[in-house]
C-alpha cells in the first residue's frame, strides 16, 4: 500500500501514532507539487515525499515531536535543484510544509471518509486550518452555500490544492482530490492511435473499446486498455462517471450511439461525437426517438474537437484532446 | 533513394523511360492518402505505394503500356479492406489512380524545380490537367493571381492533394507539396517532455534547445533532437523558416529572447512564448529596445496556447500543441 493516505488510515486505525506532512507552498522550482504527501509511523516508517528525497529526514525527525506533543507545525526549506543550472547559475526553489497528527484535532471518520470518496472517484476538498490544525471535509455536492464557495469551486475544477484565507479565520489550506481523469474512446481508429498515447502523455487513464477485432489489438495501442467487444456488452465494466471523457469515433450508429447515450446519462464531463454536421444530425434524432432529451442531445461536442482547422488523423487527436482537456477545466461553467 | 519524385527525376534524367502513378481520389476506407506515388521505371522496377501492396502489381503493369504509349491513363480499383470487420460486415474503399508518363507532357525540368523547392523547404503545387496530363506548378508566391487562386490558397493551408475543375477547362489535379513541419522548443523543461512527444505523434519533427545540459539530455526527450548549446549558437543550424514553429519556454530573457527574434525574423508559421503577461510585457520592451519591429511583437503568442483552462504541465503542453496546429493550418488567414 503505497497511498500515504490509505496508510494514515490504516495505521491510525491501528491505534498507532501518525503524522501526515503535506506540502502547502512552493516557490521557484520544487521536485513535489502543492497537496504532496509523506505519512509518518511513530516507528519511524514512513511513506510518500514532500520534495523528492532532499528534506524527508528532517520532517520524519519533525513529526516525532508532532506525533508526541500533539501540536501541528508548518516546516519551510530551501530546495537545493538538483539539476542545477551547469552553466553558472544556480537556481532552486522553497517549500513549506505543514506537519500535523492524524486523527488528533479531527477524527479518524474524516480520513476514512475522504479515501472512501477517493475509492469511489467522487471529488472532495480537505479544508485544514493550519494554525489550528482543525479541518473540516466539503463534497463537491456541499460547495453550494459554504463560506469558501467561489474558492472550492474553482480548485474544484482546477485540481490545485493551496492555501487561502478563510473570511474572518486564519489561514486554511485546500486538499483538493479528484479523481484520476478517464478518457473511454469508442472505434479503434486511425485518430484512436494518436489520442490514446497522446491522451496517456496528458495524464489521462485511457480506454479503447471496439468490437473489430482486427482494429482493437494491443499492437495499434500499446500500453492502453484495449476492448475488442460490443460496447454494450462492457458497458458495465467501463463504469462511466463524470470524471470520464468519452469520444465515440466509429461514425457507426450500431456501435457508438448506446455508449454515446450512457456517457450522456453518466453525465461523463466530456461526450464527443466524430462525423460530419448531417452524420450527427441523424444521430441526434436516433438519440431523441431512443428516449435521450434534448439537452443531453446538445450536450454533444459534434463536429468533434476544438475548431483548429486540423487535417490529418493525428491534428484531430490533437483537436479533441485540447477540447476534453478544456472541458475537464471548465466543469460547470458552461452552458 | 525511397522520395518517388527524386526517383522519377532521376530516371528521366537518365534518360529512361519513367511513369509516374498518383493517387487522385479515395472513397471509404483507403490504405494511402489522395497524392501518394508510386514510380515505375520502364525495366519493371518501382518504388512508392498507391494502396499499400493491393494494387500496386496492376499499376506496374499499365505502367508499361503508359511509358510505350505517352497515353496518360486514369485507373480505378476497389480496395478490399485487409482490416476487415470480423463480426460480419465488410467495409472497403476504392482508388483512382492517375498514371502519367514523366517529362511527355511536361518538360523534366519542371519535376526538377519541384524537387529543388521541397529541398529548400518551400510549398508548392503541381496542377496536372489529368485529360492531356500537361502540368504546371505553383509557387506558393504566385498563387495571388492565378485563375485558380482560391482553391490554391486553401490548399497551400490545408497541404490537401485533389482533384478540382479550372473554370473553363478540364479536371485537374492538385499536388500539394508543404515541407514537413518543424517545432523547435527552447528551453527542456517540464511542459517540453510533454509537447516534444505530442508534437512528434502528430506528425511534426521536432528540436529541443537548452543550454542547461542538466535538462537538455536524451534520456529526458527520447527519439528528439536535443541540443545542450545556447540558442545563439545553433541558430543557423536550426534554419527557421515559414514551416517552423518557436515555443521558448524557459522564462529567462537570456535564454529566450534571442531565438524569440530569430523566430519573428524568419516569419515562422508559429512564435509562441511561456510567461505570465507581466514577463511578456518586459519580454515585448526588450525585444522593441532590440529592434525589433511592433507588427513582430504583437506577433508572439503569449499567454502561450490556446484557452483550454490548462493547469499540469501536459495540459498546457496540449494547448501549445493545439495552437500550433491552429496556426500551421490557417497561416496567412490570422492577422
Amino acid at each position: 500500500m503505497d497511498d500515504p493516505l490509505l496508510l494514515a488510515e490504516r495505521w491510525a486505525g491501528e491505534g498507532q501514532g501518525v503524522a501526515l506532512a503535506t506540502v502547502i507552498e512552493t516557490w521557484g522550482s520544487s521536485p513535489r507539487p502543492v497537496g504532496s504527501h509523506l505519512v509518518i509511523h511513530a516507528d519511524g516508517r514512513f511513506q510518500g515525499s514532500v520534495s523528492g528525497g532532499c528534506v524527508e529526514g528532517e520532517v520524519v525527525s519533525e513529526a516525532a515531536d508532532v506525533i508526541a506533543t500533539g501540536s501541528p507545525r508548518v516546516l519551510a526549506f530551501g530546495v537545493a535543484d538538483e539539476t542545477a543550472w551547469r552553466v553558472g547559475l544556480s537556481c532552486g526553489g522553497r517549500i513549506r510544509v505543514f506537519v500535523e497528527k492524524v486523527a488528533w484535532q479531527w477524527d479518524l471518520a474524516t480520513l476514512a471518509e475522504l479515501n472512501a470518496l477517493r475509492r469511489q472517484r467522487r471529488a472532495a476538498i480537505l479544508v485544514t486550518d493550519i494554525a489550528t490544525g482543525s479541518t473540516r471535509l466539503v463534497r463537491e455536492d456541499e460547495v453550494a452555500g459554504d463560506p469558501l464557495e467561489g474558492e472550492l469551486a474553482a480548485r474544484l475544477r482546477s485540481g490545485r490544492s493551496g492555501l487561502v484565507f478563510e473570511p474572518g479565520k486564519d489561514e486554511v489550506f485546500l486538499a483538493v482530490h479528484l479523481p484520476p481523469p478517464r478518457l473511454v474512446v469508442i472505434g479503434a481508429v486511425h485518430i484512436a492511435q494518436s489520442l490514446l498515447p497522446m491522451a496517456r502523455l496528458a495524464g489521462f487513464d485511457v480506454t479503447i473499446v471496439d468490437p473489430r477485432t482486427a482494429f482493437a489489438t494491443p499492437e495499434r495501442f500499446p500500453g492502453c486498455d484495449v476492448i475488442a467487444e460490443w460496447p454494450q456488452d462492457v458497458l458495465p465494466r467501463l463504469a462511466l462517471d463524470r470524471f470520464t471523457a468519452v469520444a465515440v469515433l466509429t461514425h457507426d450508429g450500431r456501435i457508438d450511439d448506446l455508449p454515446l447515450r450512457a456517457a450522456l446519462d453518466a453525465d461523463c464531463f466530456y461526450v464527443g461525437a466524430l462525423g460530419s454536421r448531417k452524420t450527427h444530425e441523424k444521430r441526434g434524432q436516433r438519440l431523441l426517438d431512443a428516449g435521450a432529451s434534448v439537452a443531453q442531445v446538445v450536450r454533444i461536442r459534434a463536429p468533434i474537437g476544438l475548431p483548429i482547422a486540423a487535417q490529418s488523423p493525428a491534428e484531430i487527436a490533437v483537436a479533441i484532446l485540447a477540447e476534453v482537456v478544456d472541458s475537464l477545466r471548465k466543469r460547470g461553467t458552461q452552458p
